[in-house]
């Protein structure tokens, strides 16, 4: 099993139990960051690549995961990433570098099941 | 004189005096920063919406002030930025607030400005 | 006019013109924030304290401020107060010093306020 | 063997080899640390949970799993903990997400241990 | 009445004012600070540097302005502050650049000083 | 194989794959990253160390195994490098505590290397 299909399924079984918490205000904020990436005055395509370059900078791997898979199924084609990934890169400096090995192979995996589709 | 206007003189006098101090390194980053910022796979519209989202998060006002200036001479529209602004918010949290508040009074600047050419 | 009052009124207008703009997702945002500190299985009181040593840690002079002066109004005590200020320096390391200057004086005015009122 | 008792055998076996090593410094750090946490104006149990707050916003696993432990042995229950959850989802944005099934699957483990003693 | 200067007199200001609130935790939290750049197995003069470094990727002007002054002091040589300043800008990226904008400032109103004693 | 060697691998191998991807800015910061440690008027020695506590405070343990590693090979002595742990330590507080595990961990396993050379 991949790197990529371990981390959705334990971001699925963790989601589901902090669902079970049922803690209105922690719900509210899983309501809330779906909707922010929702089609509107922006497109929810060019959304997620602000959602991933912010992931870059603030140096989460997760979160970086989530959103290339967002990326990818939205369209992004792969130069465009790049540079996205580039700014990131300049905007957090090589602090981020580790981070962009990490976004490279976890685009790479995607890819691959994509072409497996 | 306008909050902007200091902000971007004393932004040109220090990048002068970065400039004269001559360090290599220190040039060519400034270099890189500002090519990243060009048109290429994602046009440098894109770029500089990535890059306020990326100050945002990050929390630098200065950085905020740039980018939104850039991101009116690109094109962007108020709800547009607005719909950034949220992603940059819901990606970093209330600590975001005060920076948004700034963005949003900056923007505000701007737009005055450009009325007024 | 104290830095406080100052503080106070620049948040108060901002929050309105940022009310005005009428974006759905950063209105909600600001609700969740505003519901996060009422009376709940923890009590308003406590959590405005953890909001405190959340906004040192994270190094935001304005947050800090702000919870600052909720934490007086729910009834904290100095020595309480500081500490807390003491977890926040320790988790966070010097670093935090610059705004452990800035909590110290804004709990000295908030408390002179007190004794005008 | 659970994850949480591997982090705390890496973390003894860890601090044993920090204090052979002996320097004055870091053994005060260590013992300041110790003793931030240790009842005064404010309870122990107050302050676990502020380090525990401060540790999801800073988004660190191994001071998140260190916290909670220590949160349960202090007698906080479950939903005064995911009520501090909030707190810090809503001060560090949806990046703090990964931290939270995190903190929330280290919160379940801690409950099984108390079960079984 | 320069910037320098008026950063050291609320610093001092603060600080004593924190020395009277008289906490033992953030007591020794400062002695421990001081204790930090002495002499030891690594000069003074060099953890001043490390200190700079820290600040600048941190991005705390205060703490900048601190540890340039104790870098003045201590012998180090423009060159080499330029060079420990790009360390800085690489490590951290654009995020840095008003923070070194702020560090070349404060270097240039320290050698000034330096030319009036 | 020990951990250090599965970090090398990794790096080796994402490295040439971003080299691969051949993005110019990419690239160039990768040059400007591996330039910035060079001698200078400051040392590349006294550089790396710099790198390191950078690396600490921010909390990335990639880059301070990289560091660490190359701290080694300039010839720090352990004492040395203790203090410089101390100095990350105490500006970026008990936050940074396990990743100066990490460190101490990763010179032991750095000095193991070298004695098998």
């Amino acid at each position: 099993m991949d790197r990529l299909k371990q981390f959705e399924d334990y971001r699925q079984k963790m989601n589901d139990r902090i669902f079970e918490i049922d803690h209105i205000g922690i719900k509210r904020f899983f309501n809330l960051d779906t909707n922010a990436y929702e089609d509107g005055p922006l497109s929810g395509k060019t959304k997620e690549l602000l959602g991933l370059v912010a992931s870059m900078v603030l140096r989460c791997n997760d979160c970086i995961d989530y959103h290339i898979l967002q990326c990818v199924q939205t369209g992004w084609r792969d130069e465009e990433l790049y540079d996205a990934f580039n700014v990131a890169l300049v905007v957090g400096g090589s602090i981020v570098i580790p981070h962009l090995r990490h976004a490279v192979e976890t685009l790479d995996v995607a890819r691959e099941r994509q072409q497996l589709d």
